[in-house]
């Protein structure tokens, strides 16, 4: 069973994952994921995962067969395990809990090849459907309180499988980044009575250089702060704080904004290797006045290294205006 | 000038360093250090660095001539610019302050093949000195709040020289990450009246299997909740706040265990990359109760994405006490 430690000095989160117990030699040669295909991921291989718990498949198809578009599965190295109790325990400083949360994994398209934004953006809307409807079935486990969407584009971006997919972690606490977030929203909320984020989306749109697009009820911006060169956040323009509560032909919307975005970063990064992540409000809090749902991209341009490892601060070479300038002149054609 | 900016949401700051703007096609195609010497770290080309604000050399040889054993210089390319005054400003949501500080580079060895483990005890003492040295003279300067030492071995831990040399960065504001740990250890100290640290000290002596070696008034341990694997602090096992303030034969004493913690590294991991951070006590507060100096290494065994991104939760593979049985098994043969 993975296990959950905590920190005595700052209080964060670890998850030992010692299902995946790594000897020294392991890490001495990493081994790259094949490019070409068939993979585990590919039609024909489903037998290779676990059963399917989400899938977008014609009404005529078997589930775990083929002839799915959008298929997701529990993660067969799952880094936290569904089965058992919490059972926190201490011992002197330290503080131990289970590892209990779920693992899954969104095979986004069947085509081995395919990076999503490339897909016709219909597909892509089913991609984040999928994610909405795995956050809607995890929450009724109350024993978990969040759970992290995240995707990692290409090997440099922590990819081990080629084939497109992202991920859903389910975690029994709040990770520290979205407790961060919801402190601060609540701190910026109860002086004005106003989401910050809302209020970020305004002064963007009154100027600033910082806006790479704007459509149908999203805004793709370069965060004033950005900890990462070409750090690009998309947020609905309007207040919305549970990501799972998006109706439908708002997710449209969205994948359109996100394909866009992601299609002007591959043409002025040549196609770089990138993590997205999803904040979204804490599980079944309902909708809520200081938090307001956002997507994250980082292509991975630079490296993290021992200044940022020891101090939290970041050292970002390219203004955010000049990221979002080279953003907005990448228009893609669209199909 | 760079520039610090602050996120309005979680409060980080960050350094927007306009010096090293760098262009999209900057990324492309990143060029690795040349491993050949000479270098412009390398003796005879003194010329090529700024002139040096410390340096180890014999009485007879002259400044910024060749000749030495451990050399400090101000960084060509810096990060922050110890020039004018911090001037913060706001604009709405936003502040921002003038990238005020310090950027200095310690080349470590004449030797451009040499690994700091490699060097005799007593040299490397001397590469703690200069640490040392630098800290007390840069706490002169009453603009600079926080320094922090790091060094970046090898370039899969971000290093862009091979020469062997580690970093000091001077900031106007304490790091956020030490920032958290003196929150955390006054939170203890308030309810304990005892120092954190040395709570663990006693702890791990007690047993659990986390330590790697203690000797001469330091310990090299695996922390009960690494964030990576093979993560190992080096700390004083009595109380020190301020590492500047660490006697000359202490500094050898500690040149000694780190140098025997990193050489179990190179043979238990292959000689790996790794981050070395040095967290100590803001400039000019003198010895405080609750904090209590270390230094973290971090070997650069995986890869950090979305999920660690998005959270800040960790996930690790190698429990910590599989990783301090591995070093304490690797003892080296000691010269």
């Amino acid at each position: 069973m993975p296990e959950l430690r905590r920190d005595p000095v700052v209080g964060r989160w670890v998850i030992i994952s010692t299902e995946r117990a790594r000897r020294p030699s392991d890490f001495v040669a990493p081994t790259s994921p094949p490019l070409g295909g068939p993979c585990v991921f590919c039609p024909g291989q489903e037998s290779r995962t676990p059963d399917e718990v989400w899938c977008l498949r014609p009404a005529a198809s078997v589930p775990n067969g083929s002839g799915w578009l959008v298929r997701v599965v529990p993660n067969k190295f799952p880094a936290l395990r569904i089965e058992g109790e919490l059972e926190p325990s201490g011992e002197g400083l330290y503080d131990r809990m289970n590892g209990l949360g779920a693992h899954e994994v969104v095979i986004e398209t069947p085509d081995h090849d395919a990076r999503i934004e490339r897909l016709p953006v219909s597909h892509l809307a089913e991609v984040l459907r999928a994610y909405r409807d795995r956050i809607l079935d995890l929450a009724k486990d109350a024993r978990l309180e969040y759970v992290m969407v995240f995707k990692n584009q290409g090997e440099r971006a922590g990819a081990s499988m080629f084939h497109a997919h992202s991920q859903l972690i389910a975690t029994p606490i709040v990770p520290i980044m979205v407790g961060e977030e919801l402190a601060g929203g609540l701190q910026h909320f109860r002086m004005k009575r106003r989401c910050i984020w809302c209020d970020i989306v305004r002064q963007e749109r009154q100027g600033g250089g910082r806006v790479v697009l704007e459509r149908e009820g999203f805004i793709a911006l370069a965060p004033f702060a950005p900890r990462f060169p070409f750090e690009t956040w998309v947020l609905p323009t309007e207040h919305r704080s549970a990501y799972e509560e998006t109706p439908l032909d708002e997710l449209l919307a969205l994948a359109d904004v996100l394909s866009d975005t992601l299609a002007r970063m591959d043409r002025t990064l040549s196609v770089p290797p990138y993590n997205l992540v999803l904040h979204s409000a804490p599980l079944r809090i309902g909708a809520i006045d200081h938090f307001h749902w956002h997507l994250e991209i980082i292509p991975i341009l630079t490296k993290v290294a021992g200044f940022e490892w020891g101090t939290g601060f970041f050292i970002n070479p390219t203004p955010p205006e000049e990221a979002a300038r080279y953003l907005r002149e990448a228009a893609p054609e669209r199909p």
